[in-house]
């Protein structure tokens, strides 16, 4: 049987164990030009949240009653699609399910002999893309600037500062916790990191830039943005990845009262979407697989094990609990 | 004797009689190097309530006893500058006086053959070159695409959207008033108006840009900022020219709650100070005195007189009562 997460109900704020139900259904066959792949670790990210509300954006919401939407690697087990074989391993957006059917147009082939597959749910998946194209794209960085990265230990900002340590640039980190900091600068090589949960952000960030920062990679808003454009120098850019301290808002956030920031420094704030630059993920994978080979650029997974855990795993996103890139493993490997 | 106008207190919020006080002095004499300015034309621009406030800035702020800074066009009457000979015609930062003596480092001279003094305080001055690099390198307008503005009747609003609509864009101008919309609209040839003083402005782009806009010019801030947000289109801008509803507030604005439209748009919000553009001012000039010539841009002085008025012609930059570029006149041209 292939055991579905679905959409039960929409959350308004943050979900609850009655937001999603899981179904068993028959294991689905490829019809004309399908695959089935039967998945192994399902990529959960802070994206998923906003999917989930009834309100325009930049992809449709998950309807109630479908598989929860989620980027899943896994293996093909039939295809009648000539561009897959049995027996290749792929990455695409297969749901929160073990079992997907597709026509495979969102699905490429990995290779587990170079990473392990987990690590195209991460560093070489959606969030490194998200984090090579925002901070060298939209970041804009160059060597020497000063860079500052919330969510320093996520699956994207971990992968973010690290590139702009490759490039150069002075790093600084936000992140929850004495122990996620101290990963920040020892195994990331990040030069410092404010543990936003015990510290005050505004004076360590003065501590920490004095003259201000260049780069701001946002994943959080809220107060952190705020005090973010406070420091901001002239001609500054914060890239605007993320705001996962408004995904389970049940109001519009306050809006960040230093905009004017924008104004006095000739800064700019962009946001940015990964799928903009699709036709460029092949040369960024290729980038970030050489980094991993050479040793600068680590990637960590926190993976847990079992579908039916999906709500507990999935609230880590937002609680804090884990470190680099939140997988789900729904079957093992073979 | 030469009449000057000092910063005499600084305000807090909104500026009243003894924010200011006139003085008399002798008239100057230029020392080696430097040049006398009989000056007509003083150029009043809502910049200058943020030069009052004693913070960091693109610029320090007007310390308390100094003329109150400010453009001014008039005459060289005396010169020991090789630049500048007795009878050039000329515009700098004169401040608000009748008499100015300068090294002529921001000098130029202008010639009122080509266009009326007070015009290089307006379209072919600081605003005009404002709402040339706003419009065209910050807002990248593109034909065919639909452009907001805000201030849509003031010095750089009216400018920003003729140039687009030389450009071949649709433009929504936001102003004050059914008589300034009509101006918009009737003299600048905008496409449609909103009236924020009496119209629902949320409703009214939803009506006058079904799908969206493309770029917004704000000159203005607080919560017509945050409508034209909400209202971006994919990859829009938003050129951050000023925030004239915040200028008197005492305390920190709220901030667009709508910001994350930018995330969901890759759209981006980006500030720009005139000065970053100095190098290419020529070019802008020349452009727009060509559409002048041309007919296709026009331009419009409100021109109050008296050294003494300064105050209450000052304070019509924030309660609306003026149209087009606000000059003080603080002596007769000769």
């Amino acid at each position: 049987m292939n055991k579905q997460l679905i959409l039960k109900n929409r959350p308004f704020g943050e979900p609850d164990a009655n937001t999603w139900e899981l179904i068993e259904s028959e294991i689905p066959s490829a019809g004309e030009g399908e695959i089935v792949v039967e998945q192994y670790y399902v990529s959960l990210d802070p994206a998923m949240r906003g999917w989930m509300n009834d309100q325009k954006s930049y992809i449709p919401p998950v309807q109630i009653g479908e598989v929860m939407r989620a980027g899943a690697a896994g293996k093909v087990i039939e295809s009648n699609n000539p561009k897959f074989d049995v027996g290749d391993y792929v990455y695409g957006w297969g749901g929160v399910q073990q079992y997907a059917v597709t026509d495979g147009m969102t699905y490429h082939k990995v290779d587990k002999n170079l990473v392990p597959l987990p690590v195209y749910t991460g560093t070489l998946g959606m969030p490194g893309m998200t984090a090579y194209f925002g901070i060298l794209d939209v970041g804009e960085i160059k060597e020497g600037e000063v860079v500052l990265i919330s969510g320093a230990a996520g699956a994207v900002g971990s992968v973010a500062g690290q590139i702009a340590k490759i490039k150069g640039c002075h790093v600084i980190g936000i992140a929850g916790g004495a122990e996620k900091c101290a990963y920040v600068i020892n195994e990331l090589g990040f030069d410092s990191c404010i543990d936003y949960k015990n510290e005050n952000v505004k004076a360590k960030l003065k501590e920490y830039a004095p003259k201000g920062i260049d780069v701001y990679f946002d994943n959080v808003g809220g107060e952190i943005l705020n005090a973010a454009l406070g420091r901001l120098r002239k001609f500054g850019r914060v890239a605007l990845c993320g705001a996962i301290s408004q995904y389970n808002a049940t109001q519009l956030p306050q809006g960040p009262s230093n905009y004017l920031s924008l104004l006095i420094n000739s800064a700019k704030m962009e946001g940015f979407i990964v799928m903009n630059y699709a036709s460029r993920y092949g040369e960024a994978g290729r980038q970030m697989g050489q980094w991993m080979a050479e040793g600068k650029l680590k990637s960590k997974e926190h993976i847990d094990e079992g579908i039916e855990n999906f709500y507990s795993t999935f609230m880590k996103l937002f609680n804090g609990n884990k470190k680099g890139k939140l997988v789900l493993k729904v079957a093992d490997e073979n």
